[in-house]
């Protein structure tokens, strides 16, 4: 007899009432009364338990009862259909077979455990139903990024990790090397000797896969890169990691304007496609960790993402200046609590803020008109801030090379990049996404440490 | 006016003919006669060319006729049938504006460069044919891995990529540090003082991700990654990168065959969506680079793939021990000779061999009964050898700990992965192939420099 996924039978119970099914996985919790038993069993592919009854009519009887949480097993039975039981239907068991014995000392006993000792065994929390909602919705979101772009014919770029460039200040590195740090050679004079590194040069970590985007879009028109990125910085906070991963299209013959609608379709249809696959995790969530978050997602699907400028946006801020801990004036970033107050008591929905200082943001992003702003939008949502960072691109080569020299962005570094704007620049857009700060949002978990499956933060890179 | 795709014409042309349009994009090349022109005009949506036909009439003929390769230009006009040419239609230029300038210094001119000068200019050649067929495939490909195990409800998982683990001897590793060269710290014994690292240790660059892989197999039933791997190896060859993509699907519940079951679907799968999704693309490469692509690339899609024991691939080899630089003995690695006689001259079909001897082996594979062989499998195919390798996985805690320790493999670095054995131990299964390799087999492509947008290798890590 073939196994049979618990997915199967949950999607079409229909099929499977009286039918007798052979089924494998794992005890999640095992209560016995006298002649009968009782096992909330899991195999991994769906959300829910399905509740295995067995009875002394077993030939095992005496040993299933004493089965520890989390041993394996294989059961046949029949599935049958119970109208009054919160479950419609459950699994009558005429075998159980040990396949993997577990110890009363496993750690993930039926009770309430806190997140920070759950990451403690990062190996075994995707088997609590908190992170089998988490980790089943991240893969979710992953697939639903790629098959938005690619039905839109987006090339995806796997833009470098390892660089020689330093990320153009935005954010601290990680080194790559294969010195012996016992024994790291130097020259003449005295100095690190990096011409003797693997890569021959000071290589680090990658920041942003944007500008090997920017490239690509020179050539195929839409691309979208999705992999990891690193920041080496020392933050201890819920929203900061050290190893993370990032989604930026990058677009040719795209203005700000088709930036901001690609952002807020791909925004909505990522939601949607969550809501349509994983309704039961959504629900768990929605009861056991965010009560707002079911609406929240509703309502951002169906919503009219508001844009507004910068400017508009301290004009309405500065009439509340006393509400905020620090407040804004023109020319600065948005703060969260100014974000938020635009998003969750102004307009109700997720806004899109566009044109910023330029003293604020990047030296790539295109120069308006007013030579105090830039083409860079935010998009922000309720109950967060901003979940995405874009702009246009400055594609005239004069005024690139101008902001790179006022910046101190070295040009020797970066020839490649200028170079694109040299045979042919073109009009061009493009945004990064945080994909953990998606999770984040989408699931309604708050530390950064709970969306990743093996954390990586100052002090701890284990597993 | 709106601008249209190129794909969006070549793909349903009869609802363009005698419209009129509007599109932007570059000049692959531009030859003008006494009162016409002709552009080779490119947008980067679709492989071909689209011949764009302009006369005097043009305001500004004069200009247009003397613009170099890659200018950005927009282009109004009407589609018009070409029952006698080579393409089915061509554009009548009603408009030309030119949105970028170019230079006849442009290093892609319009003839055959050599792949080591476009390695030079990485950030320019995907504007080639050859390199725009082989990232169009790469995008493809790697959206049909993914849809391929979404589709069965495999959960992707992220495996982390900086890690304190040491790879098991899967190959070198790079360091990752923050330690600045000039100043390490060390402790009161003069040794370097790894706790005052970014991560409180000594990490690396990972070389795999199966380990985390298989912890999430005992929660999900089903899963895979798909993410950069790393090798810190001095080697130059065609086959070695120093960063690459690796997809390692891990499956509970699943034994050997199984195993080989999804490494066959997978493969074809993926093969068939290129056959499909980039036609234009195969026929260049066949043309190009390799003139048995098309015809392997089906065969493989209709084929049966054999199934032999190590066992017997030594007693066929043996017997034609002579043609081979390396004679096999039962003991030994196959070496790609050895394959591709298998592939290329026996079976004339991709070969899965399995059951090796363990002492070539990694300690995670399930030893077999003969207390000889593992239950690992290698995926060869005809033309390249070794395309996939996997194992199914010692689930038996004593066995395992055994060959750890034979192995002098640290137990208490890797306690949580002893751990998935503890507690409802399961059959589990699973392989790794690189994606670099799979793409040089399904492009034809020779280098890996030439598959990776941005190839990182010993002494090169530019762009």
């Amino acid at each position: 007899m073939k196994t049979v996924d618990m997915r199967t039978i949950f999607k079409t119970p229909d099929t499977f009432i009286d039918q007798q099914v052979k089924l494998e996985g794992w005890i999640r919790t095992n209560r016995d009364q006298k002649q009968f038993g009782f096992i909330q069993f899991h195999d991994g592919t769906f959300f829910e338990s399905l509740q295995v009854v067995y009875s002394d009519s077993l030939v095992n009887f005496d040993e299933v009862k004493k089965l520890n949480v989390s041993t394996s097993i294989m059961v046949i039975g029949k599935i049958v259909a119970t109208p009054n039981a919160k479950q419609a239907f459950e699994l009558q068991a005429e075998t159980i077979t040990v396949l993997g014995e577990s110890t009363p000392e496993y750690p993930l006993q039926p009770k309430r455990h806190s997140v920070e000792f759950l990451r403690t065994i990062a190996h075994l929390r995707p088997r609590t139903n908190l992170f089998q909602a988490v980790f089943r919705i991240r893969s979710i979101a992953a697939h639903a990024i790629h098959t938005f772009f690619q039905d839109q014919d987006f090339v995806y770029v796997h833009s470098p990790l390892i660089t020689t460039s330093d990320g153009e200040g935005a954010g601290e590195m990680f080194k790559v090397t294969t010195f012996d740090f016992d024994n790291i050679p130097r020259d003449e004079a005295g100095n690190v000797d990096m011409s003797q590194d693997f890569f021959g040069a000071k290589t680090g970590l990658t920041v942003t896969g944007q500008l090997e985007g920017e490239a690509f879009a020179t050539a195929f028109k839409n691309v979208y890169t999705f992999g990891p990125t690193f920041r080496a910085e020392n933050s201890n906070t819920t929203r900061h990691a050290a190893e993370f991963w990032m989604i930026e299209p990058e677009m040719a013959f795209a203005d700000l304007e088709v930036n901001m609608d690609v952002a807020e379709s791909m925004t909505k249809y990522v939601v949607q496609k969550i809501l349509e696959r994983a309704p039961e995790e959504v629900a768990f969530l929605n009861q056991f960790v965010d009560k707002t978050l079911l609406e929240r997602l509703e309502a951002l699907v169906s919503s009219d993402f508001k844009r507004i400028t910068y400017n508009e946006a301290v004009e309405i801020l500065t009439q509340v200046n006393d509400r905020f801990a620090f407040p804004i004036t023109w020319g600065e970033e948005l703060a969260t609590e100014h974000e938020r107050y635009l998003t969750d008591e102004v307009f109700h929905s997720p806004v899109f803020v566009r044109d910023y200082p330029k003293d604020v943001k990047a030296f790539y992003m295109r120069q308006n008109e007013d030579g105090k702003t830039v083409a860079a939008m935010d998009m922000l949502v309720p109950g967060i801030g901003e979940l995405i960072g874009g702009s246009q691109r400055e594609e005239r080569l004069d005024l690139l090379e101008k902001r790179m020299q006022e910046m101190n962005i070295p040009e020797e570094e970066l020839w490649w990049y200028v170079d694109l704007r040299r045979y042919g620049t073109v009009v061009h857009s493009g945004y990064g996404i945080g994909f953990e700060r998606l999770i984040m949002y989408v699931t309604g978990v708050e530390n950064i440490r709970d969306v990743l499956p093996f954390p990586r933060t100052p002090g701890n890179a284990e597993f």
